[in-house]
């Protein structure tokens, strides 16, 4: 392993490589990547097309602790979660963009690991990454920003849903969050998830002509679900014993004496889709993966329990808070 | 003024405002811009033109100093940049992300204005800011990316260039550096350009056919002039007593007791464009505001003085320095 500092190898011997490693990703849309003010790219330009743009920032402490996760998983995360913000929209992700600050302290086998981690996610999925910046910075900054692509009859938005329609989730939820916490107690159990997380982008594409409203799980269901009701100026009930938490994820809360129905609620980075669909559409997708976990209503946003009783469906991560 | 701390306002807070901000800039294409896990796009689609993409993270300390910058100016020169290598490949820029990290003392009135900054910048050059990410961080990191599109036949890459080119450079170069350098030392002078600069995308779009290699000035000119080299596969000159500096930057350099023409060759963030041309082809470009300061040799790189002795074109302003 080689330890060599990032002031030592310069910025421009950090571009080349990067530029080497993603050159290997280059593919006939891509005429030019690493090594011009642009990368330069040929859009399958459908005419009933979209391109779709997303961009996360995550920075170190807040988003990511080095002594928990390896340069590896930070990369490969800083991808799924971009890339499961494509998936949410039904579309496919094309081309990406890396923008990073490295500290003094970050040895080059660190960020060699760092892109590793991005180039095996984005391979994964078959996202290209074409370009981005490197500089330096205080503290750890990844940023990444993706390009996808829709076709006018898979595009999924946050605020096409109609009342009526129900609510569905994909996987389990409150898995991440039940990791994360594992690791700020420092106590063994379930962590992986949380570390090496991953999105839904093939059950993305499978749904996305039946369903109406679609969104991704980075802040809880409580929030995305508040989201597709405002965006499509409706209200919602979610009924709590249905949603989708699995024995592992409740044992974990067990251990911590915490609730895993937060997490599930308001943890986030689950990375799973929630969508709605009118009930007559249901069969179309009832093999896959999926919970009914609500209804889209006239208005209002309420959590149910068993005995039916209503409360106020909150959550969501706040990074201000 | 507000100064409300962004920990008051919150993410969700701050996203409505900026969306509320970037809700103006919504044109034809953009399908669906703030309020989505993606921005969606309909990209004019051209069957001979190319998507182009380009990022720059700025981070606080490294590329700007609030104590000099107003967060205004800090907004402006962040969208300038990313246009400035959209300009140097002949393109137009169409659609931007902007991620921010936010440390705890930064207020609502600051970020209002960096986001103003933004706006305006992008307004003057058609740019449409079309999604985003904010978060929390220790420092105040910008990140843009930028989505351009230009036609095949004003495609100018850094490679392009053939020997017995005439290698150009718009405008004066070393101003920005010198700038810096007078707010370093907390001296007097023209330090506009380096606090507001601006860029050639207009020049660029009226040369675009006529170059063969092009590339903007971000490091300054030998490390500009270097690239275009590199990536042609050629050598270069650059005759150093043609290197156009104004009177104003020469002043700055007798004030300081500095080389100006450092800051020319290796100062940076002069946005200028640097292109190489056929000879035969100067004359229609030469009512522009452009001097002719080398040519493209078959291989070495040189800086020749008046006396006409070679030495070696060194430079390129190093972040990892």
């Amino acid at each position: 392993m080689t330890t060599k500092k990032l002031s030592e190898l310069g910025e421009f011997g950090l571009i080349d490589k990067i530029a080497d490693m993603l050159r290997t990703f280059e593919s006939d849309e891509l005429t030019k990547g690493i090594g011009d003010d642009c990368a330069v790219l040929k859009s399958s330009c459908k005419d009933e097309g979209y391109l779709l743009l997303t961009t996360d920032m995550l920075v170190e402490g807040d988003h990511f602790d080095r002594s928990w996760q390896s340069p590896r998983q930070i990369g490969w995360k800083s991808i799924i979660a971009n890339i499961s913000d494509i998936a949410a929209m039904g579309g496919l992700p094309k081309w990406g963009l890396i923008s990073i600050a490295f500290p003094d302290y970050i040895t080059e086998s660190f960020a060699d690991e760092l892109f590793e981690g991005m180039v095996s996610s984005s391979q994964k999925y078959g996202l290209d990454l074409v370009g981005g910046d490197t500089t330096h910075g205080d503290d750890l900054v990844v940023n990444v920003a993706l390009i996808g692509e829709v076709e006018k009859e898979f595009l999924s938005l946050r605020g096409d849903a109609k009342e009526g329609d129900l609510i569905c989730v994909s996987g389990d939820l409150g898995k991440s969050w039940a990791g994360l916490e594992l690791l700020r107690a420092g106590e063994e159990g379930y962590t992986d998830y949380y570390l090496s997380p991953d999105c839904r982008l093939e059950l993305g594409r499978d749904i996305a002509k039946h369903v109406n409203g679609m969104i991704d799980v980075s802040d809880g269901l409580a929030s995305e679900v508040t989201h597709i009701s405002e965006e499509s100026g409706l209200g919602a009930e979610v009924y709590k014993q249905k949603v989708p938490i699995s024995e592992r994820t409740k044992r974990t809360g067990e251990i911590l004496d915490k609730d895993p129905m937060w997490w599930a609620l308001s943890g986030g980075e689950d990375f799973e889709l929630v969508f709605t669909i009118p009930p007559e559409k249901l069969e179309m997708i009832n093999d896959k993966d999926i919970s009914v976990v609500g209804k889209m209503i006239d208005e209002g946003l309420y959590l149910i329990n068993e005995e039916g009783q209503k409360e106020k469906l909150e959550g969501g991560y706040n990074h201000f808070g």
